[in-house]
């Protein structure tokens, strides 16, 4: 089922879970902006031994592609961690939340999940993070 | 010791500190380049309580410096956790050592480094990443 779940790019990289169930905390730099929220996103990757190769070359597609079709992306980088070498980070920012939901939805970056789910070792942590920009 | 620590700019970060001690891993995708390694950081700065817009404006006027002044600093976002509101994570990117080497030693880092240590809550955290960008 796990095996199943993660070939779902939607799934993979689970947009369904990572919207905030609880009103957000109140702020008090007041910088929400609602719907103009800028967005950043912390995705980390562990990949099955062996594999990271593979990996990188099909993420590296993925991201050109994003890159190529995204306005509403400002930053997707591949960033690879020195202390796991199984573990990736790809540091993600989005101009709004429209952006953001146009990424999971969009067709490449569906296309990538069979490839990606067969060498990930485990479901991906997602962080999302607010965007504080100056007023 | 560790407030007066904090007021030191090139300790703050701690850019003394996150130089691997080690030899970098052996990597199956071969794509270390040596000196023009792209690089990533992800700093995590936690906020005393009723400090968060003071650090956000201090925060933010650094931000626009960096970008203003460091031709090699790719990415340089300032973002706050959902979970945590008084936690701050700023996405980094540098277009080589040389680049992270010439922020940590930049006179308005520097500058910055008594204002911020006079809000944060403790010693940031911060992640060295290797950038992974196509052949």
């Amino acid at each position: 089922m796990v095996a199943r779940r993660m070939l779902r790019a939607d799934n993979l990289y689970g947009h369904a879970d990572v919207r905030p169930t609880e009103p957000f905390p109140d702020r008090e730099a007041g910088n929400q902006t609602g719907e103009k929220q800028m967005l950043g996103l912390i995705a980390t990757m562990r990949i099955q031994d062996g594999k990271t190769a593979e990996f990188e070359r099909v993420f590296l597609d993925l991201a050109a592609k994003v890159r190529a079709n995204e306005p509403g992306n400002l930053t997707y980088q591949l960033t690879r961690s020195r202390a796991e070498p199984n573990t990736y980070k790809v540091l993600e920012i989005y101009s709004d939340e429209a952006a953001f939901k146009a990424h999971g939805a969009s067709d490449h970056f569906k296309a990538a999940g069979p490839a990606l789910g067969s060498v990930l070792a485990g479901r991906p942590d997602l962080e999302i993070l607010d965007g504080i920009v100056g007023a």
